[in-house]
C-alpha cells in the first residue's frame, strides 16, 4: 500500500506538507497542493481513517436496458465532471436489491447527492417512503423525468402531457382519425400524463376517445403485445403514438409481422429520441427528450443544492420536441380499413 | 438521522441486541440479526465512523453510448445481485476524470473488487500503470474483453480472433472473394484480433488481404467513414465484417447514402450482438458475443477472488456465435463491380 512517505516522494515535497494537503489544511500554494493530490490519485493512496473525500454524485436508474437511461446517464455524468463530480450509477431492478438498497448503499458511501431518473417515484403504488427520509435527513436529491407532490424536492424532466398532446396532434395534422396509444403499464405517471395529452388533443379536435388504448411493459415486447390487442378492433386505429421508442420499435415488428406497411398502413409516433430510432425502416418519428437540456439542468440543480440547500429551486419541465422522420404519412383512403 | 434507537425500535429489539448487529458481534440469532439489518437499511442508518459495509463491486466501462456495455453491465449486475453483491457502474471517459481518478474513487469507497469492461488495459497504448497497482495492493479485479499477459488478473471475454475468423467464413462460405474489414482504431488489442482471424480465413481460402482494411471510431460515424474510404477503391469489397454492430449499423447507413443494397451490392456483418441488430433493416447478421456466460463467469471469478485470494484462476475465453440475419448473401455477378 502507497504511504503517506511515497505520496511526498513522488510530489517532491515534505512529509509534513503532504500531511497539510491530505488534512484539507490551508496553508499550502495551490501548485503544490494540485501536485500532491496528482501523486496521491496516481498512487492510489487513501488516507487512513479518512472520511472519504467529497466530488461524487449518485445516479439512479431502473434498468440499462431501454437505451433512454443510458443516455440519460451518460449526459449526466458529462455534465457532472465538468462540475468536478464523479458520478456513480446504479440499476435499482436488480433481482435481490430493491432502490432503497441502493439508497442506502449510497449514503453508507457518503456520496454528495443523487439524482433518480424515472425512478419508484414515477410509479404511483410504489414505495415512495425513502424519499421522504432523505428529505428528513437533509440529502440533496433531483428527481428526472418524476416528480412528487408531497415533496420538496426539484424535479427537472420532459412535460409528459404535451408529449402525448404533440404526437397526437402530429398525426391529426396528417388527417388520422383514429388515434391509439401504444401505453406503459398504467400505474406510472408518465402513462397517465400521455394519455391526459393525447386526450386533449383529440378533444380540441371534436373527437372521441374510441377505446382506442391498451398497455404493454416498457419494452419492444410490450409494444408488440399492445399493438396486438388494438389491432384485434373491427375499427383498428390508423396512426398510434407510444409511450416510448423501445415500445414504438416492438410496433414496427408487430405492424411487419401482421403485413402492415409503415406509414402506408399505420403510423408510428414513438417517444424519447434514443439513437436507434435513426436505424429502424422506416426511421421513427419520434417526440424527443432534451436529454442535454434535462442533464445540464440536473446537475445544476443538484449543484446549488449542494452548495446552499436553503436556496429554493422550481420544478423545471422542458417541452419535447417532433423529431419527423418516416414513420407517419397521410392515412390511405385505400388501407385494408 | 435515525438513530440506533430508532433502529432497535423499529426491528422490536433491544438497543444492546441492535448494537451488537451493527458492530459486526456473532452472538446474534441470524433472524434477529435479519430483522435488524432490515430495519437499518429501511431507515436508511449508517453507524457513525464505521468503514462501510462490504458487498459493493465497481464495474468500469468506457462509455454508455455503445449499447454493448449497458448490455454487459446490467448482465454482470444480475449475477453481481444474485451473489449478494450491489454494482455501482462508472463509464471512464468522461472528460475531467481519467479511469486512475475512479479506481480511486472506488477504493476510497472501499469497494470489495471491481470489474473492467474494455477498458484501458485494451488500449496499447494506454495507460496501464493503475492496474500493476492494484495488483501490488492486492485489490480484487477481473477484466472483461481485454487482459494484459504482463499481469496475473484473471481475464473473461469473447475470443476475437475467432470472432474474425467466424465473421470472414461466412462471407467465404457465402462466395465472397474480397472481404474487406471496417475497423476500430489500430492502438486496440481486439481490432488487432480480428484482423488476424480475417487473414487466418483468408489464407487458408488462398485469398489475399488486398489492402481492405479502413480504420474509424467504435461508433456508427467511425463506420460510415472507414465504409467510404473502402469504397472508393477500383475493386471494393463484395462483403465486410465489422469491429462492432454500431460500425455495421454505420454500414448499411452510408451503403444507403451511396446507393448500395445490402445484402444485394454489399454483405455487412457486425460483431457484439446489441439488440438494435434486430431492428435494422435488413437485420444484421452479426457475432455474438455470449453476454450472458461472460457476466456470469466474471462474477464467478471475482467472488472467488475476493473469498480466496490465493486460488489461482485460468483466463476465460469463450467462442463468440454467428447468428445469420439478413445482411449477408451470395454476391450478385450482376453487381456494380
Amino acid at each position: 500500500m502507497a504511504t503517506l512517505r511515497d505520496v511526498a516522494q513522488q510530489a517532491g515535497v515534505s512529509i509534513a506538507t503532504a500531511s497539510r494537503v491530505v488534512s484539507g489544511l490551508d496553508n499550502v500554494r495551490s501548485e503544490t497542493r494540485e501536485r500532491v493530490e496528482r501523486a496521491m490519485r496516481e498512487l492510489l493512496y487513501v488516507p487512513p481513517g479518512r472520511r472519504p473525500a467529497t466530488g461524487v454524485i449518485g445516479l439512479l436508474v431502473p434498468d440499462l436496458e431501454n437505451p433512454i437511461f443510458p443516455a440519460l446517464a451518460q449526459a449526466i455524468e458529462k455534465h457532472a465532471t465538468e462540475a468536478g463530480f464523479a458520478s456513480i450509477l446504479c440499476s435499482t431492478t436488480a433481482a435481490a436489491f430493491r432502490e432503497v438498497d441502493y439508497v442506502h448503499m449510497l449514503l453508507d458511501r457518503h456520496v454528495d447527492g443523487m439524482i433518480f431518473i424515472s425512478c419508484e417515484m414515477t410509479n404511483m403504488s410504489g414505495d415512495h417512503e425513502h424519499y421522504a427520509r432523505l428529505v428528513d435527513e437533509g440529502a440533496q436529491i433531483v428527481f428526472v423525468n418524476g416528480a412528487l407532490n408531497t415533496l420538496s424536492v426539484p424535479s427537472v424532466g420532459v412535460d409528459e402531457r404535451s408529449a402525448g398532446e404533440v404526437a397526437t396532434q402530429h398525426l391529426l395534422e396528417l388527417g388520422h382519425r383514429r388515434i391509439g396509444y401504444v401505453a406503459g403499464p398504467d400505474y406510472y405517471l408518465p402513462t397517465q400524463q400521455k394519455a391526459a395529452g393525447r386526450r386533449a388533443a383529440l378533444r380540441a379536435a371534436a373527437l372521441e376517445d374510441g377505446d382506442m388504448t391498451a398497455h404493454g411493459e416498457f419494452s419492444v415486447a410490450g409494444g408488440r403485445n399492445a399493438l396486438r390487442n388494438l389491432l384485434v378492433s373491427d375499427r383498428p386505429p390508423t396512426g398510434v403514438i407510444c409511450s416510448s421508442d423501445l415500445m414504438a420499435i416492438g410496433v414496427l415488428q408487430e405492424a411487419a409481422a401482421q403485413g402492415l406497411r409503415v406509414p402506408d398502413d399505420l403510423s408510428v409516433v414513438g417517444f424519447d429520441g434514443i439513437d436507434a430510432t435513426r436505424w429502424t425502416k422506416p426511421a421513427l418519428t419520434t417526440v424527443e427528450q432534451p436529454i442535454e437540456e434535462i442533464a445540464e439542468t440536473a446537475v445544476g440543480a443538484l449543484q446549488s443544492l449542494i452548495e446552499d440547500p436553503a436556496k429554493p429551486l422550481p420544478d423545471f419541465s422542458f417541452r419535447p420536441q417532433l423529431a419527423v422522420r418516416e414513420s407517419t404519412a397521410h392515412p390511405h383512403a385505400a388501407s385494408r380499413r
